[in-house]
């Protein structure tokens, strides 16, 4: 029996297989009247891809008679009510488009849902509002549809031909990785140093034992010596420096966890953002704040 | 008004609230007929806590009859097939306790869940396929219950005062942060080095120039001195590299995308893993499986 037969054979009767071009499982089409009925690997990635490649043609062929446009706006360093009372007016329940904020690990997103009789109509009625939000939100908002800060960041560095280092402690390489995330990131990423014993800090990017001792290892002067140190070594544009408290243990009253100060040196000087992530803020999410802090302030950076 | 009569005051009638101890949105207890009824934030984390904080217990003491004990042991190096026809006899339908694979980032999971009249008789029940999945398993088996590859070799390292330190390419940055995701990794983390362009691979852990010109920075040879160089430097007792092609680009048909060499050094020595993981492997999945064959070398690394 060939391999396209016993799959077939395999298969509840008057099925079609669904090929899954990133696994081995393939998926189910069927259809009973009206329904349509797709049975996808639970592997996300693979359902994701199985998704694209099979289901999502039919879905909008086969969809609501009017198009719906979906747009995505993401923010950064603004809480979600703040976001949402600057674009209030556009929020109003029924309006068209429908405007709204969610958000996901301090990044805010406004959404706009557009619906009309056609898709050219639909696509102009949310491109007038993605113009007003932006208009409205200015430099808050990073970027749309799926970037990140980190393809912000990568975007800018791409452009300008220019390069980026990382001295971490507290978030243990997180910065980088984020910064790597993207194919094509050695175009931009040079190097990382992760510093996070006091002698790592002293040895790879040569912040002064004594301003350890004076200022502790988490303050605003070891986060600029850090980026300013970074930078020199790596022969890179821009350096970022972590440094911080990320908790549960290690927080004193002076500093507690959630305390971050997060440097960026180029060679127009360097600064330092003082950071108290919420105390409720997991391990985790304080490391992510940080990193996200650090990545929105080279996004920011006035250019040279 | 006082805080907490506002927030009664916004309640459903006969509706109690439910403190949220890690954000600002409390929870909603109700009882309709026999039906316990709970809204909780759609936060993960905040909703996760509350469950634990809130909602565990009156589950558990409302549940069924028959205690329910689930355990689950975790594996890595092993495909699910294998994994699974070595407790094939334990997993057969009907049997109780109900033993199963799940496979989640290749890490494969044993779970085991015993039903009994008491719970000391299904703990017991549930210990006694616990001990034998460990007998027939063995050292593919890395923790149990909430452990990653990464407390694995953080509980190792603890318990001998060892230390170590990383030397990355392809993942830049995130095995170092994997080893640091857990509190109080300073105890065995001491540094790390992304060396991602060439220069850095040969200024920041001494790989010899030569060497990269001669096999390419993907290869046995620069894991191996990428370990060795980071070990010298960091004077850690274990030194992991990490160099390889991540893609989706960058591949070539000598070396493809997914090939990717570990390296670990100590004081007996050094070893390396060549790994050539599928081509339907995304990025990050690539990046994800090179970090844990790199700690899990390091936790199956013979003690010295």
């Amino acid at each position: 029996m060939s391999e396209a037969n016993r799959v077939q054979a395999l298969l509840p009767r008057g099925c079609t297989p669904l090929e899954n071009a990133v696994g081995t499982a393939p998926g189910i089409a069927a259809r009973r009247g009206e329904c349509h009925i797709f049975c996808l690997p639970g592997v996300p990635s693979e359902m994701k891809r199985m998704f694209e490649d099979h289901l999502r043609s039919p879905i909008s062929a086969g969809g609501t008679a009017e198009p719906l446009v979906v747009r995505a706006l993401h923010t950064f360093g603004s809480a979600e009510a703040e976001v949402a009372q600057r674009i209030e007016h556009l929020m109003r329940p029924g309006r068209n488009p429908a405007v709204g904020t969610t958000a996901s690990d301090a990044v805010i997103s406004v959404r706009i849902v557009a619906r009309a009789e056609g898709d050219a109509s639909a696509e102009a009625l949310a491109d007038r509002d993605v113009a007003e939000v932006r208009g409205l939100l200015g430099d808050l908002i990073f970027g749309a549809g799926e970037d990140t800060l980190a393809t912000a960041v990568a975007r800018r560095l791409v452009a300008r031909r220019e390069t980026v280092s990382t001295a971490e402690s507290c978030t243990g390489g997180l910065l980088a990785k984020c910064l790597t995330d993207i194919s094509g990131s050695s175009a931009y990423f040079l190097r990382g140093y992760i510093t996070y014993a006091n002698d790592a800090k002293i040895e790879l990017v040569g912040v002064p034992q004594e301003l350890i001792e004076r200022e502790g290892a988490v303050s605003a002067e070891v986060a600029r010596a850090m980026a300013e140190g970074c930078r020199l070594r790596a022969r890179s544009d821009y350096a970022l420096s972590i440094t911080g408290i990320a908790g549960p243990t290690g927080g004193t009253t002076e500093k507690p966890v959630g305390l971050v100060f997060v440097g960026l040196a180029d060679s127009a000087g360097s600064e330092v953002k003082q950071c108290l992530f919420g105390a409720h803020l997991s391990r985790e999410a304080i490391r992510d704040r940080a990193c996200k802090t650090a990545l929105n302030m080279l996004r920011l950076r006035p250019l040279k």
